[in-house]
């Protein structure tokens, strides 16, 4: 399906906060960043994929028009969490395909206050249940998913609150996270329950932001004198199967999805798990992050728990997993998300990523999922 | 950039109508139309492009899922009125860049009652307006639009008016059309004054549907014993350039993105205006069905108001102009329009289309219009 490897040639993102704001400043922030970092025209972009979830139609076009940037095709997607990775993957096959030599992704979210089913269009009748009192329907499913994981594997609630204190820790080096404060293990288990065995350290923030790349050909990058780009050198994106819905919780959360995008991923690669330095995964809850190790198979099912025990996911460990503060302390604009998760691994590829560097990193696996459902797997190479 | 023909092998469509039937429902038979016209099993397609502008994300795989349909990556793209064909374009880019095989396109929308601001997010300030008295903002910028035509060339409210009888006149002959009733001149003119010069008998209605297609190689077409599919042989989409602004209220319509569309495909294709047989414009109002004859090259600029008063525009004249009734008597759900104007054309270039089809039509033409912005215009040819 792929015909040729795809170089992201610039990143760039906001800092992740709740701000005042338009969506257009922060998109222009983060293409800006993109553009002057690549070194490419505006001329240049043949295709541009816009991804958020909030808001009214063409809101792409409007963004980019305020930068001056006409008539280009803007193609506006959304898969929930995963709408980032679903631009980039556009992006991606325009390119990987041979159809295009230069496009842009970019992502953007500007959230309100609350739970996400209070802000999102077609879930205000969940909304409601929350107003009530109900914690917010995303921690119901993945609490549940960490309990049926607890039930099956016997992993413990500390080894849950531990990927939280993890990811806190690194983001104390991330000058684009929402949040930098690093936390303990017992401040993790003390804060407020949202719902067993979520506490509220343990839960993504609600964040502003965006986030872009541009993708293009080797051809192109060389030509406009990149001579060593960082390389997506595969890419999958799934949809849940009617049977992962029979895995109980963990098919709700997207278990299924996460590990055939992975599969296909390591297959079109022919790079497997034990090759990859350095993980950007889908953290928007303590117990997914867990859970996707498992997915990504960097162990076997139901040991994601020793992973985290055994310092094996951040720095001296074998992999160093979410060195941005993932989206537990980062933030999780929802549009955004897969976007700066692209960025963080492209400056860490590059040895861009300042006191969070991880060492001699050359390879980067990128994992965001949506549920409803999308899950995009993406390998980066160093150059 | 695009490598290959693409072949449309099947198509789909609700009647267009308010109704009270769900979403879901609504995709399930444009859907299965479209598979039992083509003869391919569900498990064929690699991807789905699933455009609406109502509604919460995901709703793409939500519909597919309800007809047991999973595990393919699903798109959810959105560009206001021309959302239907964003999903066409992404599919066509898929088969014509070699990417993919065999891939779904579909589109739907349930309306609400009351004039568009008031049902799309994002428009709900200016839907207080609406509220308040003021005509909605889509009949003021086309029939501003159709204003400056008239200042220009002198073009008549007659002539918009008779646009509007064309197309209700070919809606009798289309069981899938909202409204079925011919009416005259005079009703049209003397029908209530919505905004100068659009009466209501000028302004699409408020309709509910799904359209779908499937889009394939001819490899795959061949191998599935489909001898002489229909092709897409170009397809272009454009969005408004800041300069198209400056032209008044033509530009803000979307006239700089019709007339490049439109150029970029009569080139692609090789095939100009004069070998066209048959049309699928975007008439949402009257003027724009003849503003639109210029910018596809039917007539030099200025005198879209002679080829109605001549009548090449209906059956017996050069071209025809929306057999279907266009969005004017059809309907315009605006996640469907694309794909309707798509199954409309295929049915006409295969010899189906009834009591409405045009005679030994050879070359279909196909115009979508969305503010915001985006034109995808795309020509196909018989097998």
């Amino acid at each position: 399906m792929a015909k040729r490897d795809v170089c992201v040639i610039g990143v760039g993102m906001t800092k992740f906060e709740r701000c005042d704001r338009d969506f257009t400043d922060l998109v222009h922030e983060a293409v800006r960043g993109a553009l002057e970092m690549s070194g490419t025209s505006p001329d240049d972009l043949e295709q541009a994929y816009a991804g958020y979830v909030n808001g009214m139609s063409t809101q792409g076009q409007r963004a980019l028009y305020g930068m001056g940037i006409g008539g280009l095709p803007v193609y506006n997607v959304n898969n929930y969490c995963s709408t980032g990775s679903t631009a980039l993957h556009l992006g991606y096959q325009a390119i990987a395909s041979g159809m295009n030599e230069c496009v842009l992704a970019f992502g953007f979210e500007k959230m309100n206050k609350g739970p996400l089913e209070k802000q999102l269009l077609g879930l205000e009748e969940i909304g409601k249940e929350a107003d009530k009192g109900a914690p917010p329907i995303a921690a119901r499913m993945f609490g549940d998913g960490g309990r049926q994981h607890m039930e099956l594997y016997g992993t413990t609630k500390e080894q849950f609150a531990k990927v939280s204190v993890k990811n806190h820790r690194h983001s104390v080096n991330n000058p684009r996270s929402q949040y930098r404060d690093a936390c303990t293990l017992d401040e993790v288990l003390a804060s407020r329950l949202v719902y067993d065995p979520l506490t509220i350290l343990q839960c993504c923030p609600t964040s502003d932001g965006a986030g872009a790349a541009i993708l293009c050909s080797e051809e192109y990058a060389n030509k406009h004198g990149i001579s060593r780009p960082v390389k997506i050198v595969a890419q999958a994106m799934t949809t849940d199967k009617m049977e992962d819905f029979a895995m109980g919780s963990l098919g709700w959360i997207g278990v299924g999805m996460s590990k055939r995008a992975a599969q296909k991923v390591y297959e079109q690669a022919g790079i497997g798990p034990d090759d990859i330095d350095v993980i950007e995964l889908h953290d928007c809850f303590s117990t997914n992050e867990l859970v996707t190790y498992e997915s990504l198979q960097l162990c076997p099912e139901g040991q994601g728990g020793r992973l985290i025990d055994e310092d094996q996911v951040t720095y001296g460990g074998k992999w160093v997993v979410n060195p941005s503060g993932g989206l537990l302390s980062k933030g999780h604009p929802l549009g955004a998300t897969g976007l700066a998760q692209c960025a963080e691994l492209v400056w860490q590829l590059l040895g861009k990523a300042e006191k969070r560097q991880v060492e001699n990193a050359k390879i980067g696996l990128q994992h965001n999922v949506g549920l409803g459902g999308a899950c995009v797997v993406t390998m980066y190479q160093r150059g």
